[in-house]
């Protein structure tokens, strides 16, 4: 990685939650690891009074650093006051960059950053473009956009086609944060790089696969947003079709924005039209009790569901996706299940699959089940597990996922950024979801969602993996 | 494992250092872990003068149990004196076994280990025979010969033959005690209980295998008897084709003895007839000096060589195989180095290719090296490493060699000992290099061997595996 220099990254929402306890904090992580020079300069934007001096504050209140970082960060940390949605405002905004940029010798070049609430996203990207804030010749101007982007296929589309009139595809980073984990940024490396991986990932040796993303804990303070959205609208269209397209895609020619995202865009439509019979929704217990929640809500706080993937290489292996809230456990894993070897030379003992496991929280690691022999039993079989812990092999200074894609956002790749004929396309997988009407099942806190989910598994004899494996041992 | 009762096990040479140190404690052992029960005994038979309680002061040296379980061994352990050479003492020999096996109610089944010099075996079988000793109606006899068994195919294949005079193949139990480690006898299961092995062990997949079997020590107090043998006869005869047979042979169709020996059988007869320039021999600095070593001795102390196996599945993968004395490490291990995928795709970066590893010692364990991503750097590789460590899973109860052997002995499985075809295949194996007079090159103490064997590797632009892998942890 290069040191990068001459920018302006401007965070509009910047008293938010995601501002303060993400944003902020990754680029002072940025600048602890020289990974930013010294031209640059950071501007929060929000509706509320700051003094330069009082904003700081709440800023520093959230980051862990020397005395050192945090006054390189201090120094070039402004804040202005902004209506997102009317336009006088911008032109200030305008006036108030070109002092910055001069002051710190950067460049015009400028990151922007849409940390607001979605239904912003529209007038503030057609205002920086009125007022001539996003082109600038010979620099960059980027705009990061946060999830959600859109609500379904049709207010992607709209909200594409509204931003688009003012910035090419390459200026537009939408984010799913999921995207800069490090084990997930791993896996097409695992996927391509491994002679061990590679001639195995296909329907001759892979049984399912399943993508876990359960939660321990409820909708939290988040009610009134998340009884619009539910659990495949929240997760499902963007974390976890992600996932499945970095496991499934074929391997791109090259790890560049495009090659990439054309791969994954093929997964996207080639998924299968999902039958209504091969979807669990669930709501867990008290959830419209929950402030903000409606009192009569339907909305999804768990799904469970079959996909297939239409293609060579995936045709008739099924894809379990599952996801909630308030279930027994909290992880996010792929889990990779192979077919079992023949097991007539074992005398028909029942062998356990071997399974590879990307596990994504709470620990980093993958793990591989094999069958080995029990000791002094002459070929009785026993599973055994060896594992790779992240964190054990590389510290706890792994990069945290918005600190490694606003980094990516200032070098200018796209690759870990959804292009918007994938957003529409995840959305279309979701819609045709959402359109059928499933009816929501109540599911105990603390459970592993709705009876029914276990039943999707039990009538195709397989299991849900429950496991939060102990990458670190591995036993 | 089943308990097993009524059986005698008869140990000639039972003074000796193989008797004392690794047969007297296996049947302990067997004895503590419940595997035999108390219809049995032991007699040790020597040249030298013993009574049965100072025999058992002997063996009970080598011993550490508890007082209950020494008991039971000590209550059934005999000495009878015999010159293995003369005629007389076998009828006496004979009286003496019916006499224990009244008293302690076993029935005529009868395991004799021959743990004696080996210009020995052909008269004790030939003794054995003459006075009815091993042919019990009913009732069955075996006979354990340990190695060397003949010393080039020509004495096998006449030893054979004389003992087959007397016993059938299946009586005859010809030892080599790497067959009996936790390790070796795994080789099987993990190569066709794992979808993730089965398809990628083939020329495809594999770039190489080498086979390692390395000593920091010398000839010690065997000079005399080393300085006849030579390392190739020593361990590449056995040990070492034995575990080049079990990594590359096809899966039988049934684990039982006869299946497996077919299959090893194949592989030996298939390995092609190996150049002289492919075969590197070495003697360490001040051999000569060594106890019992003749001052103009040209004994290899090491060998290095590259084979190939001329069927469908092996057809062009080299097979480097190398063990020596007084070397830098000591380990044993196998190491199966995969094909590399496609770098292109990694801007060219220099990807290390993954590794198997079946470590036998010091530590046993399987340790996979895999490639990926750097934390924080987008797209630069890196090995990363899995491992199974044996012990760490199941704790320091593991089965030694020879009790997991004896054990198979009394039981009559006879997949992890040598046939008669076998042996003598794998003496022609070695037998076509010993021929050749290749001469013998002189190394450093301490070193990897004379620096032809580098130069054998660096051809082919590969390296020796000169790593003891921690297990224990993989990193």
């Amino acid at each position: 990685m290069s040191m990068q220099n001459n920018f302006t990254f401007i965070i509009m929402g910047a008293t938010g939650d995601l501002a303060q306890k993400k944003l902020f904090p990754a680029i002072h992580r940025l600048i602890s690891k020289n990974k930013i020079g010294k031209n640059f300069s950071v501007v929060g934007i929000g509706r509320k009074d700051f003094t330069k001096e009082k904003f700081a504050e709440l800023v520093k209140k959230n980051i862990k650093g020397n005395e050192s970082t945090l006054k390189i960060l201090e120094e070039r940390l402004y804040y202005h006051k902004l209506n997102f949605d009317t336009k006088q405002g911008y032109k200030e905004l305008g006036s108030f960059l070109n002092f910055t940029e001069l002051k710190h010798k950067t460049k015009k070049n400028r990151l922007f950053y849409l940390a607001t609430l979605p239904r912003h996203f529209k007038s503030i990207a057609q205002n920086l473009r009125k007022h001539g804030l996003v082109k600038r010749k010979g620099n960059w101007s980027r705009v990061v956009f946060e999830k959600p982007f859109g609500s379904d296929e049709k207010t992607a589309h709209l909200l594409n086609k509204e931003i688009r009139k003012g910035f090419s595809e390459d200026q537009i980073y939408r984010i799913d944060h999921y995207l800069g984990k490090e084990l997930v940024q791993n896996i097409g490396v695992l996927r391509s790089g491994n002679r061990l991986f590679l001639p195995l990932w296909n329907k001759e040796n892979i049984d399912h696969i399943q993508i876990n993303l359960l939660e321990n804990f409820g909708v939290e303070n988040r009610g009134n947003f998340y009884d619009q959205e539910g659990a495949l609208k929240d997760v499902g269209q963007n974390h976890i079709l992600q996932l499945l397209c970095l496991t499934t895609m074929e391997i791109p020619k090259s790890f560049d924005a495009k090659s990439i995202r054309n791969e994954k865009i093929k997964v996207l439509k080639a998924i299968k039209k999902i039958s209504p019979a091969n979807v669990v929704l669930g709501q867990y217990d008290d959830f419209t009790k929950e402030k903000g929640v409606k009192k009569n809500s339907k909305t999804e706080t768990f799904f469970a569901l079959k996909a297939f993937i239409e293609n060579a290489r995936w045709k008739g292996v099924p894809f379990y996706l599952r996801s909630g809230k308030s279930l027994g456990k909290k992880f996010a894993s792929i889990y990779i299940q192979f077919k079992k070897p023949n097991q007539s030379i074992f005398r028909d003992q029942d062998l356990k699959s071997n399974y590879l496991i990307i596990q994504i929280q709470p620990e980093d690691g993958i793990l591989i089940q094999l069958n080995g022999k029990m000791p002094g039993e002459k070929l009785k079989v026993m599973p055994l597990k060896m594992s790779f812990c992240h964190q054990c092999a590389f510290g706890p200074n792994t990069p945290e996922a918005y600190e490694t894609l606003i980094y990516e956002a200032i070098v200018g790749d796209q690759s870990a950024f959804i292009r918007s004929d994938e957003i529409e396309e995840s959305w279309k997988v979701i819609d045709q979801i959402t359109k059928k009407k499933i009816p929501v099942q109540k599911y105990a806190k603390g459970s592993f969602g709705p009876k029914k989910a276990e039943a999707l598994m039990k009538k195709d004899k397989r299991e849900w993996f429950n496991k939060i494996e102990n990458v670190v041992q591995g036993l």
